[in-house]
This record gives structure tokens, sequence and C-alpha cells, in this order.
């Protein structure tokens, strides 16, 4: 004879409304119980039917991430972060690379979210765009990471503040001829970019620098364009004696223009990157650090916040979390008064 | 009045069973009509029901993809190559990201995959084992990246022949005393780490050198490990002059620790790893290259070959494809003889 819900309910002593909620990983049961609800229904062979509970609850147990990019260190690092609290929550991960947004990016269609998931976590993109707002508007739980939209919980970090820290400490060491790489010419929705962007143009104003538009380039977020970008301003008839690049990635392409033009990262030139890549350490890169994986954690735990609450209460509790980041100084931007000559 | 599949079917001057296919996404329609089809449905507003049709044809329009990690550069990559080709025929991606085989890995159960997923790509995961044997078995159409098993399509590289060429290489520029950093002590069955450590064996053994079981350190396959392994060889009493790394990011490490230690990477103590990293080029490390993003791909199309054929038929077509490797020398390994002192 198979057991049912009630003989686990009495054999762990609670009832059965907790043996449902401790087996299909929703909320509200303590740990000790949801454990205990748990090896009771194992020793009896019970199995909560997971697509009968979910009709009954309107739950899929499924959430899907929307990002431009997998692959990259940022996208498959808050990937990781997400799936680090959804595991735990016994939720899947349904998965959308989308593309670069400033290029040509494909959100998916209603059709192939409404039904299949409980919510959208949605990286990097810009949420005034009609298709990210379509995607807002679905009546689906949401959360943001690296961008923000009023009614809606993000997590990111003041892009602009570490635009302005990163080029601070490249005129604090005796910089004045002060590079960009970017992402691209024309300004995107992409707010990460334009922010750290507006930090970068801020301290140099402050310092009374003025900003040469020659020496604004474009890499495109990736380590080849990153590369392209140095290349090009190497070539100028009065290249910058310091360059501020808006990710780790297009740094280490700078890092490694520099190399095969014969120039020290530091001594010759200055380099400074945003994010705080795992590799930044080895290659001696100063950078902005953000705790990526955090933000990944941060933003998963509030779409599950946001999964609790009546559609109505969830914009009331949306907040936008910042995240501090930190300068992390390495030999890639040595004091210009001690760089060897 | 809605356009029906009719109307889309008679404007397209198509069958009514082509306009299903295209815009499901389903094979055996050419691009042109496909791209036909759905400007027409898209002109009459005709949407295709997706949860109806996949009832009736049994498709979910949905992949699982099960791998240990996420966020390290491999599977990220691998899982790039594999959504470029399910993207373009608009199936969707199911992320499991399952731990390390060698510790505790959680296979996710039937329940979370019967009836949600059309079929299941395994990424370095030991198919000998109970919990992916019995993945195997579920009935459902599979693809193998990084492992083989018998009536399974695989995508794989010659893990041995890797192995024996880092190792061959080494020998070659004039080393004799050959540390190898692997995963872990024990032999698990990730077969990858033990192939690649089979190549190395056979290599010293066919130059007539003696394996020194002191030589045999352990990275875990992270940048973290592979740096505390090189730290420990350091640490002998008689160092080794050249290290295998079985992975790009423990050759990472492994440059780290060396550096720690005021030694040159390739003038000091040569490093040698495997996999073709994004960054090993910028860190001027030798490596046999696989190309990673292609395993995804093509386990990708192995898996959509499998769809199209009823379950009999599938083992008879399961190829083990192995891809070749690539020896790419950079500073790293500079010939004993030509090392400035």
């Amino acid at each position: 004879m198979a057991y049912t819900i009630r003989d686990v309910a009495a054999a762990a002593g609670v009832s059965t409304a907790t043996v449902s909620r401790a087996l299909r990983g929703l909320p509200h049961v303590n740990p000790q119980t949801r454990e205990l609800v748990r090896r009771v229904a194992s020793d009896m062979d019970y199995v909560v039917s997971p697509s009968a509970s979910r009709l009954a609850s309107g739950r899929t147990g499924t959430i899907a991430v929307i990002a431009p990019f997998i692959a990259r260190w940022f996208f498959s690092t808050v990937l990781s972060g997400v799936d680090s609290v959804l595991h735990t929550h016994d939720i899947d991960l349904l998965v959308f690379e989308v593309g670069d947004p400033a290029i040509a990016y494909r959100i998916p269609p209603e059709r192939r979210l409404r039904g299949r998931v409980d919510g959208l976590l949605v990286v990097a993109l810009p949420s005034e765009e009609s298709a990210v707002a379509n995607l807002l508007d679905l009546g689906l739980p949401v959360s943001l990471i690296g961008a923000t939209a009023a009614g809606v919980p993000s997590v990111s970090i003041d892009d602009v503040a570490a635009g302005q820290t990163a080029t601070q400490h490249l005129i604090n060491v005796g910089h004045q001829r002060i590079a960009i790489i970017t992402g691209q010419p024309k300004p995107t929705g992409f707010t990460p970019a334009t922010d750290r962007e507006r930090g970068y143009a801020t301290a140099l104003r402050k310092a009374g620098l003025t900003q040469d538009p020659q020496l604004r380039s474009f890499g495109y977020f990736t380590v080849a364009g990153g590369e392209q970008a140095m290349t090009g301003l190497l070539a100028h008839a009065q290249p910058p004696t310091a360059v501020f690049a808006a990710s780790d990635e297009m740094a280490f392409g700078a890092i490694r223009a520099l190399r095969r033009h014969g120039l020290r990262p530091g001594q010759d030139v200055a380099v400074v990157g945003v994010d705080g890549h795992d590799l930044s350490d080895l290659l001696d890169l100063t950078t902005v650090t953000q705790p990526v994986r955090d933000l990944g954690r941060m933003a998963a735990e509030a779409l599950l916040a946001q999964l609790q609450l009546p559609m109505a209460e969830r914009s009331r509790v949306a907040q936008a979390t910042v995240v501090p980041t930190t300068l992390v100084v390495r030999s890639s931007t040595v004091p210009v008064l001690l760089a060897e000559s």
C-alpha cells in the first residue's frame, strides 16, 4: 500500500499543509521541520506529485534568467550565484541567452514564459527598452540585476561612482591624459556603460582636466575589443598615459595590446578596470571590484520574496539595492613618480 | 476575426503541416519557407499555441543541460555553444548545475525532467556512475560532452593524447623532473582527469623517465587549487623543473604560485595546461587547446538529430565523436637550453 500525505503528516507530527510546503520547497517551513518531513517522506517512499501540486498552486518550480550572454565572466558568475539560491529551494533554471542589447537581442516571447516559469530574473538589460518593458508587464514577479525599474526589485552597483573612483585613482597617481575604453559609440540602453562613462567624465571635470574626444574608444565589452581599442589609442599622435576600461575583460585586452607594443602596463601606460574578475589578480590589474556572485544571489532571493506576495503588493516591497564596490590597487597603476623610466 | 492556421497556409502557399512545423521551430522546413511562414503569420497576427501543439506532439521545446558547474570557463563556454544551436531552433534551455562529481553531486530526479524536456545534454559527468546511468535510462534522447557511453552520441577530445602531448612537449624542451597537477587524490569517475594523467604517465614511461609519486599533486580544477598544488610542489626537497596541469585554470594558479615565489614561468619552472582558455594567450601559457564552444555546438546538433528518431533507432546512429586538439606553445615553456639563468 502506498502511503498518503496524511500518513507522512501523522508520522512527522505536522500538518499536511506543512508536508506539502516542505516537500515542494516552499518557504515558511523551518529548516529542521523541512529536514524531518523529507526524511519521513523518504522513509515512507512518499513523493509529492510535482505536476499535480504545481497545477493546483499555479507554480511551475522554474525561474527564467534572461541575460545577453552566458559565456562571459560577469554573466556566468551571476548565473552561478542565482543557481546557488534556487538549488536550495529545488527550483529549476530556464536560461535565455538573448544577445547583445546594443546590436540585436531576442527577448523570449510571452508564450515561452507564461505558464512555464514562476518569475523572471533579468540581467543587464535596459528596462526602458520596449521589449524589456513588455517583459516587466507580463504580470510575473521580476527581479533585475545591473539595471533598475520603478516598482521592481533590483540589485546593482553604483556605476557612476565606479567610473569616478577608477578615474580619480588614475588622476591621484599622477595622470592627466586619460583615455576611456567603453562599450560602443552610440549610447545604448545599457546603463552600466553610460553610467561608468559619466563617472569618468565627472572625475576629469572635478580635477579640471579637459575630456579629449580622441581618447574615447570602444571595446564592446570583450577582450578582443579592448585590445583593438587600446591599439587604436596607441596609434594617436599623442597617446594617453592611462586608460580606464569599463570592464576587466576590456582591460585584459588593453594589457595584451600594450605588451604587443613592448609597453609595460603600469610602468608605461596605466590601466584600471571594473569587475574584480577572477583573473584580475593574476594579471596584476587594478580594478573596481563588485561582488558578482552575490548580485546573483541577492536578486534570486528578492525574486523568491516577490513570489510569496500577491501581485498588488509586489511593487510595495520592491527595493533597489545598491551593493558597494571596492578599489583594489595592483601594479597596472603604479604612481607616475615611482614608475621606472 | 482571428485568422486560423489554414488562412496562414493559404497566404503562404504551403500546407498547414508546414506552417505548424515552421512556427514550432521543428526541422525539415527550409529556411526561406520558415522565414516566409513567420512573416505571413506575423502579418496576420497568428500565433501557434505552444502548449496545445506541444501536448499534441509530445514536444516541450526544451532541452536540459546537466553540468557540474556553470561559472567555470569550460562549462560556460560549452553552454554558450549549446545555446547557439538551440536558439536557432527556438528551443529553450533548462540548466541543472549539479556540483562536483568527485564530492557530492545532485542529478535532477526523473520527475524534474520527464514531460518537461525533450532531451538531455550531459556535460563531463561519469556515465558509469549509477545516478548518471539512471539518467541515460530515462528513455529521453541524450547527448554527452566530455564523456562517452555505449549507444549514446558523445563529443569529446582524446584526453590521454592531450596529456601525453603536453608532457612530451615538456620532455622535448629538456625537462626530466616533471610534476602533474591533477584533480583529486582518489580516482573519480571523471574520465578527463584520469585519462590526462594516464597520458602523462605514458609520455614519461616512453621517455624512460621514472614517475615520482611526490610530484603528483591536486588542484581540484580551480585556479586556487592549482596555486596551492604548485606551492606544495615548490616546498619539496627537490622541486620539479616543469609542471603539467590538467586544466588551464589550474595552470593559471600554478603561474600565480611561481610569481609569489619570485620564479619566472618558463624561465625557472615550465608550465603547460589543457583547454585553450580565452586568457591563456594573455598569460603566455603553453596549452593543449580544445574547441570548447564547438563541443557544445556539436553535442547539441547530435541531440537534435536524436530527437528526430524513434527510440529504437537512436543508438544505431549514436556516434562517439573525438575532436582534435592542438598544442600551442608560448613562453611558459621555454627550451631549457635557451632559458636565461
